[in-house]
């Protein structure tokens, strides 16, 4: 989407004297610089997934691909084709398609002799970029007609969204942003409540950042404020994105998500959740029981990066000595959960709802 | 409660040249900074209450009082008694002891000659300030059986509040930190999770720094966490406080309350609202449509105050240039709550729950 009004994706390739340059967004400057840097190695592609220069599921799994090409010019061994995938895999944990990923590209290079293994994992990379590109932009023309009902009932339609599922978490479009981006790029009259979504602020960090930067209406307000909106009449619909869907239509999210749907079921605003097909995990059917939860650094709750008059400083916001927990994901089970938006159309957040859209995965 | 060893109240006098002097903790300061200071002027005492430095529905009434006191020093005419009525009751919105506790003073003082209202002031304003921590201590009499009942049958407590309803937000004790100091006290294994809070910090800031300052186990966490923590059985029993109850039990209070409330229902967490008389508002039925909600600064969203390399400092914490909204307070419907802990005993949160402990209000 656009960035000072040049259209930008999170993730692209620029001529290098070796072939293909890997160049990503270096999101952890966001909001506040906007930088660019190339991935020039592995190493460095592992740094960017495992420090979170670059997050969000989809961009995680298409950085993984072409981390994964990186190695195989470095060294096309098997030996380091295997080490390369362990050290991709465990970059991060929760993403099911940073695995997705890695395990498609290795699969298609092993056959090969190592000479050929560069060219095709840069090919695959590309074209997991692409497919995700097609993937959300899908997402979009499938959860436009949900906006557009309200705003033909309503006139201005408020959306209320958690966390960063924006072009920045994904190739472009983004996943819980397509229908927003689509609905504004054809002249709907949208407003976003952006949840700044504590402890990391991806919300007010980037999902603000990104809609301004498009140039479509939005409104911060802290996580605490979602269900009194709802409750007032001032949120029509949510979109949010997910981590992990399960089988049966549990979804793994940002901490905090549970906490919307609650209020969004409470005041009858219907709550979608979107998400390309690569997120679900078609393997795990309760998400409460049966998804293990990443418990983060307590830093990023005790303290906040944020813009000083020195210049960007991380400040510490709770009380000196006291301890802090960081349970980075919750679980939204799909009771909660009006529909699922996904590229082939939306289903009832159910195994009969998902499996409606994907009928391949009914034996699985 | 204790600060470093030593018992403190949040607003106390000490003798003075002129008489009694009116003292409070500077409470923008907490948790980085201790200070105390004198109140030397009703107009301080106003600027007290309007900028915060003390905070919390009791602690307000009573500096109100002592705010009214202070202005019959200066001058006791009945012109001024009226005028700084009405300056201490603009000084703050919502919070209705604020004007139940000058409506009392200046009840009080109008029909005493100028001379004597100073000393007749400050008698009732100290009168308040005893009967608040009374009612606090009761109300920690009443929700201490709740806490002692999980612990005889699991041994430790797990307990997650919102905001700050502590002893800094009364005149001692607090409200819902009540029956977790007097379980702490008798020597219970109580554990508190704190809602950080925002967009102000309350918990992070005041409530942990007055439970580690008490010696209390607790954890600090996001205010999107709390829900995941119930779903895993992490929370026992949730204790919050209240600005203003309905006659029906729906209860105002810090924005987010609303949030849990609703996780504790689907969770099955007892969720109790722990509240002195003075903060009902009989003259109010349903809370929703009928109690106005405080819009504050968009600055308290956009800028977080913490304490970083160069010293305590407010930084920018959301993208540049986008613009937040800051409703301050929600209102939780009674149907959520699952009990209102008072001075009286544990009313159901309903009309004739109220009604049965506040028999003299039937006729209201």
């Amino acid at each position: 989407m656009k960035v000072n009004g040049t259209h930008h994706r999170p993730i692209w390739e620029s001529e290098g004297p070796q072939g293909p340059e890997v160049r990503i967004i270096d999101q952890t400057r966001l909001p506040f610089a906007f930088e660019t840097m190339a991935l020039p190695s592995e190493a460095e592609a592992v740094r960017a997934i495992a420090d979170m220069l670059v997050r969000g599921a989809p961009l995680i799994g298409a950085t993984a691909a072409y981390g994964l090409a990186l190695a195989m010019r470095e060294d096309p061994s098997d030996a380091n084709l295997s080490a390369a995938y362990d050290r991709l895999f465990r970059s991060r944990p929760t993403a099911v398609n940073l695995r997705w990923a890695i395990d498609d590209v290795a699969a298609r290079l092993r056959p090969l002799a190592p000479a050929e293994r560069e060219a095709a994992a840069f090919a695959r990379a590309r074209a997991i970029a692409e497919e995700d590109v097609e993937l959300c932009r899908m997402i979009g023309v499938h959860g436009l007609p949900l906006i557009e009902e309200i705003a033909a009932r309503k006139g201005r339609v408020n959306i209320l969204t958690h966390c960063n599922a924006g072009w920045l978490a994904t190739c472009d479009w983004g996943t819980a942003t397509s229908p927003i981006y689509q609905a504004f790029d054809k002249g709907l009259d949208v407003h976003v409540w952006v949840d700044e979504t504590r402890p990391r602020n991806q919300g007010g960090f980037l999902t603000a950042w990104e809609l301004g930067q498009h140039g479509v209406p939005h409104t911060v307000v802290v996580d605490n404020a979602g269900g009194h909106l709802m409750q007032r009449g001032d949120v029509d619909i949510c979109f949010v994105g997910t981590d992990r869907t399960t089988r049966e239509g549990d979804v793994c999210n940002k901490i905090g998500t549970y906490l919307k749907a609650l209020a969004a079921k409470d005041c009858s605003v219907p709550f979608y959740v979107c998400l390309p097909s690569p997120t679900i995990d078609w393997t795990v059917r309760d998400g409460l029981s049966e998804i293990p939860i990443e418990e983060r650094r307590p830093e990023e709750v005790t303290e906040v990066q944020g813009l000083g008059p020195e210049g960007v400083r991380t400040v510490r916001v709770v009380a000196p000595g006291s301890p802090a927990a960081n349970p980075a994901f919750d679980v939204t089970p799909a009771r909660l959960v009006t529909g699922l938006v996904t590229e082939r159309g939306v289903a009832e957040a159910s195994e009969a709802g998902l499996l409606a859209l994907y009928p391949e995965r009914k034996a699985a």
